[in-house]
């Protein structure tokens, strides 16, 4: 018991916990590759034809360890969206701006999500159209919740209006990116430059339909 | 045959073509028997659970009727989504204003469409759902199209700036009216005032997120 414990420290470098330590690595480990086979499944054959019996036996892992980790379908989908957000506003955390605005920000974080979408556009057609069918994104669209502090931190500033609600604003820019993503992965091939839809759409919302008197 | 004839057009004062008349005006009465009955069908057992043998239960017909009226159980929610977009617009259309600004005329269909909504909630819930769900609301939105002619006239007026792209700013009308409409309904008793909601929801749309200097 001792000597067991105290190989596994020397190994792991972690003293307190390293067992716990272990399994969650190979917990996290073994959760990727589920996820990788069930995204690679997705984009070969469709969403709606993939079972999770499949994802088990691409993974090579029991059809209870893919449940354990992923409890419906549709898990792998919000999986998708989370990982593109998180990869898309670290992308605009990076840059470490002195002068942070919502503009700013806002047009990092389309760039950087059209530059996504554009290098894995058989990737995105296959589980963004999933994910408009089969979750619930525009009645709950986390994108949303996570552009409400960026909105509120220029309503601070005096960047935008205080009067605006944060939420509402939130939610207008994320459902305008997912209609405008929607009609790139909708046609093949892409039917316009999406940086530059994207972007145009942004100025749209910042600027407002009707001319400034 | 003769006497039918002048019987028939006598009845329905359309000498021409009164058999085509009545068959047409036939066929259009089965048609709304056959949508009533699918409308209600969705809304007391939800649009997945419905069969297309069900609903020629419900309005009595033969199940080729229905697919001879609307060829695939989508169609239903197209010609609702159709039907609603139809009166809205005619309600906008109805003010006869002098002074057609497309403030003026997007709010007007906001408000007619959130009436409409709030008297009909269990309707609306359960059709607007499956629309998200099972048509391509998002990609090619209707709304957009229909909203595209009185943006272009705003332009032309110069009530709207030249530069914007018009199918742009309807796209964007329509499917952040879409969200907020979906996060009406996803909670029941609804979470806010629909129209509120819709207008403060335009007024983001239209005087834009950043303050005009």
């Amino acid at each position: 018991m001792d000597t067991s414990a105290s190989l596994r420290s020397a190994a792991h470098d972690a003293p307190e916990a390293p067992a716990t330590d272990r399994r969650t690595r190979h917990r996290e480990r073994r959760r990727q590759e589920v996820y990788a086979a069930a995204v690679e499944l997705f984009v070969e054959q469709g969403f709606e034809n993939t079972t999770m019996e499949q994802i088990a036996q691409r993974a090579d892992v029991a059809r209870a360890t893919v449940f354990n980790h992923f409890e419906r379908k549709t898990a792998f989908l919000d999986e998708w969206m989370s990982q593109r957000r998180k990869r898309a506003f670290a992308a605009v955390l990076k840059e470490n701006l002195t002068d942070w605005s919502l503009d700013r920000i806002l047009r990092r974080y389309m760039i950087e999500s059209a530059r996504m979408s554009e290098e894995t556009r058989a990737e995105t057609v296959a589980l963004m159209t999933a994910a408009v069918h089969s979750t619930d994104l525009l009645a709950h669209p986390v994108l949303a919740d996570e552009f409400e502090p960026y909105i509120v931190e220029a309503q601070k500033s005096g960047e935008a209006p205080a009067q605006m609600k944060a939420g509402q604003a939130g939610l207008v820019v994320a459902t305008s990116y997912f209609a405008v993503l929607s009609q790139w992965i909708a046609a093949d091939p892409a039917p316009f430059d999406l940086t530059t839809e994207l972007l145009a759409m942004l100025d749209i919302l910042l600027s407002g339909m009707l001319k400034r008197p």
